[in-house]
């Protein structure tokens, strides 16, 4: 349930103004402003406004006087070129601006992504909505044996369900002390930047995000990882979708350049010629790390 | 002649594609949209798209669902309110992007400012054009004798008529040996990255520059005031109508305080309290040095 | 108790290898580097380590070959100057480090300032320690009425207990359902990154945080403020003490230029100019509105 | 000829203050410390300072109360952990700072890299040296056929010799004219901050740099490139050498997964699974275009 009907109305009626604009406009993404599009139980990812489409990479790419671009290909082949190449600024030229609600915990994890504008909701000036993310039971899995910092197997339907009356319990407490302290009439009436302390950590919050095209793809390449946490993953992937409906051509190099490709380090690509030569290159003989090699392995053989 | 007929042509095709957008829209700023604006002798500045408007601001600022404002007394209220406390980041939800063609040694002195994106015209790449900057005799100024980094008086008409003689025959004669190191027929058809090295830093280079509301009042607030340098003030006092025609109750809210506003040290906030009190103050009792005091008197007295 | 015997432990062997270098020194620094300075009930900042002192502003400024200092008169003179017209990059130059330990809501208001390196404890990767601030009773205070973003007058002794009572038994509780699900023998072992969330925001947790003077100045300018939180503001003021030690002389004309002054509007220039000339100015004939009346009155008369 | 005899002697005396710290301190950047290393005619570059070593990435990593390092096996598997994951903010807890002087135009190139502090020695305020960089005839270079940002094969001696001769008279004759233009006596006494627009882009310049770890060795994979141009390359070789005396584990590790890693797209991988399970790839069958095919089978073929 991200949305109430009052905010469903005020979306909509905000969708119904147009305007008359010489601006680059992507059809495929006016199409989709401002919905609002679930992630996780609560939470949703809306494009509130843009600046941009492909050709003005091309265009700030040939410092142009008009619109700078040519024939498709040559525009597509430009932005290949400068996507392979990691020449970052003429994707710069494009931004986007988003409306997010998400997790406290995730947004943690969020912020660190520093080259973006963020407007979040204060919790010193306003009250938090009565919501927090509970993981859905294929979600909820246990500790990684082999990393560190990630998940393992996926818990049995029992203990999923006790774990998840577990966080419910305690962000109900929590949520329902934090109703009580700020009550003036029947509570202390605490200070609004006092209250929220006792939240917990998976108590949704929201942000207006803003942030170029390149810091986009960074971002995304990031945090759509198999090696990123679930939970963020799950907003990366829907704003990769509309990455894809606002800019198809850089959104395509990104995939090719980005997301799909793979780094080889200088030892590995002295191996790979070695393979191709025909000679038989074990762990052993590699000078990787039984983990390089895995890593190295799973590459090679998909 | 900041521009030739090829280019108007590009400009003027470019600004009679129209489209229909859901997003925030500002009349004034489209009238102006791709026109260059002429600065200096060969330069421009140009809006060539932009993000926001004055609604943006209070629409990040109470992080809303829909269009955010309310009665314009109230949205008026809290932009001044945000530019008075230096919240800055609802400021920093709007975007704009310019074309700027500037001297190389403006052109350095503005790069200083980090927190924007660019695009320049590469001479790595492209070959520059034959224009420099030479300035109007009521610019050429000698000196200053009291302030190691500004202008004194201007020169006499027969003086800065001979600088200016100088300056052009060294930037012309800089030019015609660049074309000819470039020159693959009769001359030894020099790579670009070297040739560019015999111009002269008023060579007009240009660029794409895309920066932030908060970004761009603090470009302005610095690079308006009355030591900026002439020649770079000269693209700020253009900015600044631009920044009107956009985000105009913003751009009123930023003359009021910042523009116009003066800090007063500890101090001074002393010396205030004593002369509206009745006490004499000179600067022998006032604990300021020479020229703070002479700062001082000059707000004081206008 | 911000610290254990065992951290004390590894603190003061870290603090007893001394090298010889030819790098800007600071005794003063020197001091009470690695020192946990005690913040709030938890907390703690401490400097870890530094780049630079007053004489390398100058030196910067400079751009010297050796040590670039003149006299001490010279360059208390030269950094005040550079204070006071906003000339921030020699500032830059010098740079520190901090460890700090600190309530989840505090650093995500921290958090804010994005210019500045970042490595937090992970809590995807680690377990967070059973700590959790609780305000003492003279930090207990109701919502403010006139300041939606502050406190109020602070609570009774025996309400402020009760609330003290609510925050602990709910931070208590949730900390021990996050050891229940971490927990692999008794519980389900719940992959760290999810029990997470189970946390109350007044948790502690800690960070590396390295910044440049610039940076540290501005950051310190708006969290000493007294309109900032005063869980920030306790740490603001311990860092400000480190700021004393570590520059003295930049400290200093950073509490003349900006902690102590105070920024005039344009109109309250004019009103100033008035004032001096022994006009009569009121509210109703001032053109500020009662807010921003009540701001300059409150400047002009101490 | 980059230093004058003054300039060694400052230097000199300020290599001969020594100090005791307990700040990490490393005697391989210790002994070079404030020496000036030549690159190209008149350029250097020395480190002036420096923060952190090997191990603060690791304390940082670990957030630690102590010197934070384990086994040597166990830091060098760290960070050779983070520079392949790119967890770049244990990096970026060292930092340090240079002086470099060079010419303009690759001063312009450098400046693009935003994300380092800058202060430049000032052509407004002072009078720069008579000191242009001329390439020595192996780097005089015609502009490649291939790569229109590049170098193709090196003049002929003779067109070399009368290259520099062009370069070196405009060069002369420009800083003649600002020397005129600067002259109080006998020439105009024009206003410095004009005065340099007369200069060529090869006059040095000389700035403070200074940059976190991880910023430096962004810029120097990126400058150190075979794609970079040869005079920018020349100043990120040095630079190269400076990072191995400073911290050689991360160095390294920079090194085997950065300087000397490749990346290859989606494609390329999908074509070398092909190619080591024995099919026949070529250009036409691969989805590569010709460019990529290159690239592609110089890599694998080395």
């Amino acid at each position: 349930m991200p949305l109430t009907d009052a905010q469903r109305t005020e979306i909509e009626e905000h969708g119904q103004t147009t305007a008359t604009t010489k601006r680059p406009t992507v059809p495929a993404l006016e199409e989709i402003l401002f919905r609002a599009h679930p992630v996780l139980d609560h939470g949703f990812v809306r494009v509130i406004d843009y600046m941009g489409d492909d050709a003005a990479i091309v265009q700030a790419a040939r410092v142009s006087y008009g619109r700078g671009t040519r024939k498709v290909s040559e525009d597509t082949g430009l932005i290949r070129y400068l996507m392979r190449h990691r020449h970052s600024t003429p994707f710069e030229m494009c931004e986007i601006k988003f409306h997010i609600k998400l997790p406290i915990f995730i947004a943690r994890q969020w912020i660190r992504h520093r080259t973006a504008n963020v407007n979040e909701y204060s919790a010193r000036y306003s009250i938090l909505d009565r919501e927090f993310y509970l993981p859905s039971p294929e979600h909820m899995a246990a500790q990684s044996a082999s990393n560190r910092q990630g998940r393992g197997d996926v818990l049995d339907a029992e203990t999923a369900t006790k774990v998840m009356h577990l966080l419910r319990d305690d962000a109900i407490r929590c949520y329902d002390t934090y109703e009580n302290l700020l009550d003036t009439d029947n509570g202390p009436g605490l200070a609004r930047e006092l209250a929220r302390m006792n939240l917990t950590l998976n108590t949704y919050t929201q942000w207006y995000w803003k942030v170029d095209l390149h810091n986009l793809m960074h971002f995304l390449s990031l945090r759509i990882d198999p090696h990123a946490q679930y939970e963020i993953r799950a907003y990366a992937e829907v704003m990769l979708s509309m990455l894809e409906a606002w800019v198809p051509i850089a959104a395509a190099a990104f995939k090719e350049y980005r997301v799909g490709a793979v780094t080889f380090s200088a030892t590995m690509v002295v191996l790979l010629r070695k393979m191709l030569a025909g000679e038989t290159v074990t762990q052993e003989n590699s000078g990787l790390s039984r983990r390089e090699w895995d890593e190295f392995q799973k590459v090679l053989h998909g």
